[in-house]
């Protein structure tokens, strides 16, 4: 099973990669679980932080809720269902072979992790990751990977989480989940979907992979 | 009971008004349910229905669902308990006097109202109010009220649901609703809190009253 989280910034060019997704599950029989961004509706949870009086507790439920609106979202473009518990989804994905998970149910009801926009919905697919036993997750957003700089920088092949420091393409809790959890991380741009498709087939392309080497 | 309706223009003028009715409420046992709008976070599934290919059934559950997250905004920066069914929020007005409806649930489980951006939260509101078997709804939004002519003309004490046409501050579809149930409506503006707490009282002020004479 791949679990793929597809980024907010992808919300007007997921159509394409949720189809060769779709496509590559059912030939394959490599079983895919999705897990939204929050997107633009994350973005008007941040504004209510900072302008409306909205404490960080009720910013991380309505941002985990954003990521469900997201999910349908997701799925009306796409025909792959949703579902919003893992006993769910593991049903879907007997039938189906692809699933899109709308996480604020399973976030919420276990409350494992801090409420802070450190975390995003990066960190959620690889909390989702740690519940499903998986020992990789897959960020697709809307750049290349990570860079050693960035805008300017150099694109890098691998970078080992204990590493990952100040402004990168995911969210800054990540790295210390994936240590704990010994979970892999690939970081993609998701435009190209012949590059997460390589990634599931175990072919090199263009993206960043974090390894969790300990040494 | 009042039924009133926040609209998401209103969200970062919500705190005092809010306010303002809790303690109104506390004060003259007049137990108050509050349906919020969608706001910003409808306006993201407006872009998706324009821009992203969802379609209208789909914008519609989102659109319910946008009102869910504005009123646990409200909830917040309020302290008033939500509830995202009527029997649960019949409950806590025995205790509270007041209390924030989710309605997503019902409007989806009943899903009697057409999917259509001519049903907004104006007609939800209204909706609400017949399954409770009110004959009044309340309408706080961003404007005075409805005018003769906008932006340039003049406002309205009254009017007949049935005269109601083109461009106004309330959905297209509020007025057949109110006609179809017997209900009349306030449209005021939500800056005022005094505006809402005087038509509580009976008190004349500032707003436009939509009559259901069927004359």
């Amino acid at each position: 099973m791949h679990l793929i989280k597809v980024g907010g910034s992808l919300t007007y060019f997921a159509k394409p990669l949720l189809s060769e997704l779709k496509i590559f599950s059912n030939s394959e029989e490599n079983k895919i679980i999705i897990v939204p961004g929050g997107g633009a509706f994350a973005n008007v949870v941040r504004d209510l932080n900072e302008k409306g009086g909205l404490s960080n507790r009720s910013s991380h439920k309505l941002a985990t809720m954003s990521m469900d609106l997201t999910g349908i979202y997701f799925s009306e473009i796409s025909n792959i269902k949703t579902a919003d518990n893992l006993y769910e989804a593991k049903k879907i994905l007997e039938d189906d072979n692809i699933v899109i998970l709308l996480p604020s149910k399973i976030v919420l009801s276990t409350d494992e992790l801090p409420h802070s926009w450190n975390i995003t919905s990066d960190s959620i697919a690889a909390y989702i990751a740690r519940l499903l036993n998986l020992n990789s997750v897959i960020i697709a957003t809307d750049v290349d990977g990570i860079y050693d700089n960035y805008p300017e920088g150099k694109l890098l092949n691998t970078i080992n989480a204990k590493s990952i420091k100040g402004f990168t393409s995911v969210d800054s809790y990540l790295p210390k989940l994936l240590l704990k959890h010994n979970i892999e991380c690939f970081v993609v741009n998701g435009k190209h979907p012949s590059r997460i498709i390589n990634i599931l087939k175990n072919n090199n392309d263009i993206y960043t992979k974090i390894t969790i080497d300990k040494k």
